[in-house]
């Protein structure tokens, strides 16, 4: 066997398959391996014209096919399959070798792994390949941790069969170990609460402006050639705008309501919780998908009574339109605020160095989110690294300073109505709760001092203090 | 050394110390044991006389001075230093005694302590002890997960020192293994959301109503004659009555408004995110703890904007009063109910016999969330033990339906002021998705199968279907 592949990819499911596609169709000679070499043999025969693949079997052909140092891209099922490949290839490898995992690890399994590699020499990447299998094949976005001398060595091959935005790869080195893996998580829990706050628009165009699913694409058309342009709003224009062969209904009046998930979604609000990062948009997204699978508990609630308004008529609709527009934009603008916040947060717990502009550059192309509000989310962050929030950035805030009338007329319109907004509202509470001058968690506070002795900090003395509740005059001692 | 003592308690901080009082109080000779014996010797010189203390020094004579099956109680902080006291003390014990951790273990530390302490016949009691350290002593609400068997000899023990409600008292066996800090954290979590939601009707009657803080501590003393009438809302009276000395200021205004947690609140949101339980009102209550300690945030959110609504007038105020009282109670069913169903989801996950009667009926004393509307809550599990929710009781549903209107109308004040309220709106949200004839779940779906390929259900058809999106006539095929 000769050592003629640049590139290694063991797993061949259609994930691992468009991505050895797409590194042979960039020129990479390609080894291929599968734990059913059927697999691999399925993949030269339809494909291997495509480039330069090097069929293997047995674990040591592959590993003998690669130049070093070899690189070698795991696309598996997370969780123990990961481990069990990376357990039966890592005996095989050298120093320097480099093990790539494109698959949708949690971070803190990648960091595990990447420091036991490294204690035997070998660089581990995790690393977040974003835009499902069209994406793999044609450009995903791609986001690897791991050390930087892996990137000198993987970026510009990674870089090659990223997707492009205005000229520039989509892909970049996130930061070391986890990073990847943990900004791929954070990509997904955006995009759960972009989905939700797109399907909260569709919900009030429907049933407060009382909207047909055609003139509603119509309308998400329209915004997508505004500051909401994206694949989202796109592919959610598309949607609403088919219409079902089998019924002549709207496809989307035919699809059971019960959203499903694959669990990213759910990491990244734990992962927040235990970062401290208020990330509740997301949060709320992942709640509400929960939320509707709950048939017995809809079942149980359906009786009970809701709003009492009408929708809209025609010419209130129309104005109503340009309402939910603005509502949709600055919800969208908070939750990715909190997703931005989030990476900020895990590089300091961390110790990585995320350029947060960059994140924004990355996103642009091949991945779910893409969007060209991204651009402004790059230059923002390029023009101060620092940043505190996105609402810090004059731009941004100026659109959510117009927006305060429509947002709230919207979430209003919707609750009296008993339209569910859950991501509308949380967002709307984040930004209420961050810009109060006073807010109520000074009661609670003096109600954990109260029951608890837990202590409270005064506005104006320094110092930890404790009132003795117990006692008739309530005397405060320092704590 | 002669084993006389029913009960030892190792960990004489104020928890342990005040357990040990309150068994002794009862007429139990309890063994006493702590790391550094200065701590022993203190409790038998100050509160000798109140009972039949045992004090020991070494390991040895602590669990020599136990009646068989020995019964020990370990009250040391959650983590490694449980760990370390069992593993100190398990090579001592004999198959057939007893080890009770009274501390706040997260429930699957718990699962996985009483699994290998079984194997060795040793029974392991994860129980949640609630009341803080008054309530250790004078009677706290205990919830003893472990085996049948173990319950049988500690139950009259421990429902001996519990708190009483209507003379029957705040102790039941919760289920198996972690069921006991399971159904504590739980507790924890609903007491986040009702701290949360009470901290929000007060900045509501603060700041829409223009009330001062006396005048709502007299607001709060007339809820608790009602259907609110509960120990969190007693306190919360007590706290904005108090003046602060040093400035003559109301207490509630020199506190610093950033809430601090000590984590049980995110623990069950975490776990609620796994076991696909929708518990909204808890995450938001958590995360709007942390969202007021993120100091950076709020400097960079402070100079926005916020509603253009002056507070009312005084006759409309006093009007308003009555509106945040449906409100809040009505958030507050909601977050009691997604508290329940979360045990239920757990019971069923976990294999646990839980009687969710008994969870209201042990919570109606000695604990933070004590409420007199935990009869009802128990009546009505009483009633129906398979309730779907508390909603499908006609007396609570009655409740919600005269709520309707005022809770709407209060979330719209709110947010026409810029007051946040993500409680009060994460309910409301949860009560409209789950009464939702159709959610735009369905939307969510297609997306998910237009980007990846996630296939939806219909809801004309049985079947798992995936539509050919890129295809012009976008068939739709059986996946």
């Amino acid at each position: 066997m000769q050592a003629s592949a640049q590139i290694g990819v063991t797993g061949l499911a259609v994930m691992g398959r468009n991505l050895a596609r797409n590194f042979a169709r960039h020129g990479y000679t390609v080894a291929l391996h599968n734990r059913t070499a059927a697999r691999t043999r399925a993949l030269v025969e339809e494909f291997g014209d495509e480039g330069a693949f090097v069929p293997t079997e047995t674990a040591e052909d592959f590993v003998a096919a690669l130049e070093r140092p070899r690189r070698l891209m795991i696309m598996v099922k997370a969780g123990a399959a990961t481990d069990a490949v990376i357990d039966e290839f890592a005996p095989l490898l050298e120093p320097g070798d480099m093990i790539i995992d494109g698959g949708n690890a949690h971070f803190l399994d990648t960091r595990r792994r990447e420091a036991a590699l490294r204690e035997r020499g070998i660089h581990f990447v995790g690393s977040g390949v974003s835009g499902g299998e069209e994406g793999a094949l044609h450009g995903p976005s791609i986001m690897p941790g791991g050390s930087e001398e892996s990137y000198a060595v993987l970026g510009p091959m990674f870089e090659a069969i990223s997707a492009e935005a205005e000229g520039e790869p989509c892909c970049t080195h996130i930061g070391t170990d986890g990073a990847g893996h943990f900004v791929k998580m954070v990509h997904n829990g955006i995009e759960y609460a972009d989905m939700q706050l797109i399907a909260e628009a569709y919900d009030l165009l429907r049933n407060v402006a009382g909207y047909a699913p055609p003139q509603i694409a119509e309308v998400f058309r329209e915004w997508n050639k505004g500051r909401l342009d994206s694949y989202l709003i796109e592919i959610t224009a598309e949607i609403l705008a088919h219409t079902d062969a089998r019924t002549g209904k709207a496809f989307v009046d035919i699809v059971r309501d019960a959203a499903e998930q694959k669990g990213t979604g759910r990491w990244t609000v734990q992962t927040a919780l235990d970062l401290g990062t208020p990330t509740t948009a997301i949060a709320q997204a992942t709640f509400a998908r929960v939320a509707s699978s709950r048939s017995t508990l809809r079942e149980a609630y359906r009786a009970l009574p809701g709003g009492t308004e009408h929708p809209l008529r025609p010419h209130e609709a129309d104005r109503f339109v340009a309402t939910v527009e603005h509502a949709l934009y600055a919800s969208k603008v908070i939750a990715y605020d909190q997703g931005w916040t989030m990476i900020r947060d895990a590089a300091e717990e961390y110790g990585w160095n995320i350029d947060l502009a960059d994140i924004a550059a990355i996103w642009r192309g091949g991945c779910i989110i893409r969007a060209a509000f991204l651009d402004r989310i790059r230059a923002a962050y390029r023009a101060d690294p620092h940043l505190p929030s996105l609402l810090a950035e004059p731009a941004f805030a100026a659109e959510i300073t117009q927006a305060q009338v429509p947002w709230r007329e919207v979430i209003a319109a919707a609750n009296r109505r008993a339209i569910p907004v859950p991501a509308f509202s949380a967002a709307l509470a984040y930004y209420d709760t961050l810009r109060a001058d006073r807010l109520p968690a000074a009661l609670i506070q003096g109600q954990r001092d109260y029951f608890g002795a837990h202590t409270y900090l005064r506005t104006d003395h320094e110092g930890t203090f404790h009132t003795l509740w117990a006692e008739p005059t309530r005397p405060e001692v320092e704590a």
